[in-house]
């Protein structure tokens, strides 16, 4: 989905987030949501970050989602920077306790700057966020959006009638 | 702004939770984003809760924000039935052990179905997101949302100008 | 045990958890305490959560056993839906923060609808309880469950005896 | 209801628990079923305790509801000599530790002595819960409880009106 | 030393706490106070902790180190019925909640009723408490612990040395 | 007590200590078990400390009580210093996080240095364990906590027959 | 002392943080130290903190002293730009997690750009730590705080004197 | 670099911290700062630890970096002696709960006795922090420590480049 304009920017503090963050790359992939990727580290790449958070609006960026560990400040930064919905994911790095620094850090953001927080490590759900955003203005997202969830369902019913299926 | 055509559905596990979620009233009204307030109940209304979450699109709804203390699953489980952004507030109710309670109910969805959430109490947050996720489509609501950054912004420079000249 | 009528409903968020429920569906056999056993998902499949939790009572369960993980809130739901006692089990799943996410979710039910929590993975003491429950109208389940408490001690003793006459 | 035989055994650490365990006593009475209540104390009256719990079943208790605070043995020591279903009641005392160590003590249970453990204080739902063990074999006390439960959900509908009236 | 009167009483609540417990064991045999070990469960055999802590002090034993994991009665337990000093080793289980379950069990003794705790896992330290305790009134294992102190200080000396040695 | 030769040392790091560690004195003056009290702080009077720790057992000190607050190093600090029982109290101060800094600062000491620890603020729990390390060589110790021990148990009693009584 | 060229530049989050943030200013007043106080939001004025940050040692600044609050980003931000040390506070705010919160978002910086961080809402540690600072350049300061620690032992030795002459 | 004159002073409670420590000595010899190594045991060498504490800076030294584990009292006690500026390194060490013990223990130091902590394991940036210190009055230390910004900055700016190449 590179090739489109994108309008989902997801970023993430470090190279090492990459794996936990492709599950945001994926599920966009997945509901043809078209997205850029980089990275960008509040601590080691402040301007950069500040660059990033001021342009994205206007290159036509409509959500960011931003991925990091410890004390994460990332997407505390952009949303400080930027007046776009930023979603935040708590990725548990190591020397992270546990992942409570991330996500207290993404979270605990004072009032008047929101950050969308997600689960522990959940990518897979910073991405759907991102495109249930888009969607409240493109029927099309919506309705993928619609599919997804059955094939969710569908997914826990067919596992639903293997399990009782089974001998205890 | 109540008589427009909501676009965000403002809800809650229990009255008492209301002088909280004030804070996300007030800052739609100022804002100007349209929005409806009412009390679902997870746990003791578990019916209306699938009828308001199931109709909620169809009446107009793009973003619905779900305020919930203790073991708060009405975020969450209204997230498992509509297609829309929910935004989760974890409301620090009596009786809460610390809103750690709230926090996790709400933050850490199973990988599907995401719930946007703000941190501790922090209605107001959840209703600027919602203004952000509105915004993202309806330019004149950016332009508020940039504005009241810039209030912010203001605000402190202020109380900065206030401090420098204090005597210590 | 499955053929009898069930008295036990055992559920579980994901067929991924049933590892874990397997210690309730084997003490239920122990004890011989008529189940059944499927998959229904709070999130995935809000609907066949409902169903199930609206039928049970009708179809002859006294007991719906319901484990999950992360933010949990099958347990709780299916309890504000049916009026049978309904036992939680937390599930230390991938990406929870050590199960205080399932714990606090499922524990820290609002006034009116309880749920009988057991301790993280304990699916076993999920089972005794549901035996305990129904051996209250069932004298042979409560000789049974008299006959496993002696069994449990008969095993400390021997250890005791294997350990007392250790050389240190 | 104290007169009738009672089927309920209400016990707690120290009667400064009496008035957290009052809710316990007031849903009971509300549901008619009969109970008997005392002070015992795992840790200052450990004969007491033994006696209680060994006589229990013999005196026509069919569910003990124990509460206790800080390190709350009593609910798991109750458990570990009789073969009756125990509901635990967290309660957070004075120099407890936000009541993680009440919630610890009592949920933790070995595999093999279970404590249905409610939330923080919530001797209410403990009440609940002993009523709902009843009523699996008692239908009078089953109808109280979705009497009972539709009275919850009507209160929530008649807030809900309230809330929804309101001019924000 | 096990031939010897036993005047150390060290217990725990299951055979698979020995490999943490052996610890107390080597150190009591280091220090050369004469011990007795064996398995006592509070939860599953709650008599025979009972006749265990009534009888130690007649028996001879002056002091009761007792380890175990989750909600660990086994110290308190003891500590409430027999009047010797009781010292409480935190074992951490499988399933247990990183340790703090054992700890806040053990620790949050109400008045009247101490526990002597120590770290988790730290059988080792019960064994030099319990050496302790036994040496306010016997010089010669006074004067041990005191070359085990030495002993303790010689080792760091010489990695001390090891290290400053080193090239970095 | 305090003219009789002193066998238990109460320290604390500060005079603002004392409301709590003034349990310790008041049962130790119960139980007849003669004592000295004063203030030594281990980070404002690092050398006092030091002296204290190296002169008790001189002095006929047999077991040393110390209590402190925050990141607690006074009860580590003296059982560094001397080989008597060192009885560590975990002072709940202001700017305490809810206690847990005292608790593993005091808790959580190496292998080789243990510190007997009690619950949060249980000073007195420090003084009846104090009583129960002089008891073992010390007869009327010993029987007075015998009779103190029949004293809890009499009060739970009173108060059981009292709840017993009243109507609900 | 700030007219003289201050070398201690004070910044925090929001005017809010004054009453902590005071004891910093008073005690390097005590210690001599000049010093700048002033209002820097990470989040509601990110440019401003942006220059200060970059601007302060080009200024004369030779420490920076940042205290906040929750999701608290104002010394790790500050940390990221300039190459001076940062001392970070960590303020418990209203809605704080009990502080946690702001521990971790602080402390828990990646490599390469560190914060030294202070215990909660102790700004008056940070204020030492920054007189220390100085002080490896300054023999007059490292006096004063020679004579500081004098006096913090003075105060105990004081009290302790007072308490060994109760009568207890 | 340990031939100049050392102006840092590292220790650590253990030799088996050095692994983790190893981090401070490598980044000290990047920047060019002279520092000195060894092992300091507040427990086991409360004398060494004395001596070391009192004499750093009459031997040169300008700020000791002290890494410790579990109940980690080596950097209070350290600043509790020394005027120096003292970084504490939190070591998460086996037999510690999450490295929770050895922060709190080293962060939650009383007011006139501060520790400037870092991150858990994050020995770097104690050593970048001690640079920063040297730095105050050293422009060619200050002049590294902005050159390895720039480094940092140039390595993320690489992998952004190369992530923003992938196809995804």
């Amino acid at each position: 989905m590179s090739s489109a304009q994108p309008i989902v920017g997801i970023i993430m503090g470090s190279k090492s987030d990459l794996p936990v963050m492709q599950d945001a790359i994926d599920v966009l992939n997945h509901l043809k949501v078209p997205f850029e990727v980089s990275v960008v580290s509040a601590h080691r790449t402040p301007k950069r970050m500040f660059d990033y958070a001021e342009g994205a609006a206007n290159r036509g960026i409509q959500v960011i989602i931003a991925g990091a560990g410890g004390a994460a400040h990332l997407p505390g930064m952009v949303a400080s920077i930027t007046h776009l919905p930023v979603i935040g994911v708590p990725v548990k790095s190591s020397n992270s306790i546990d992942g409570w620094d991330s996500i207290l850090s993404i979270l605990q953001m004072p009032n008047g700057i929101p950050v969308a927080t997600v689960a522990l490590n959940a990518a897979k759900n910073a991405g759907i966020l991102a495109a249930q955003i888009v969607a409240t203005a493109q029927p099309e997202v919506s309705n993928r959006l619609i599919a997804y969830k059955a094939e969710l369902k569908e997914k826990v019913e067919e596992t639903a009638v293997e399990v009782e299926n089974m001998k205890f």
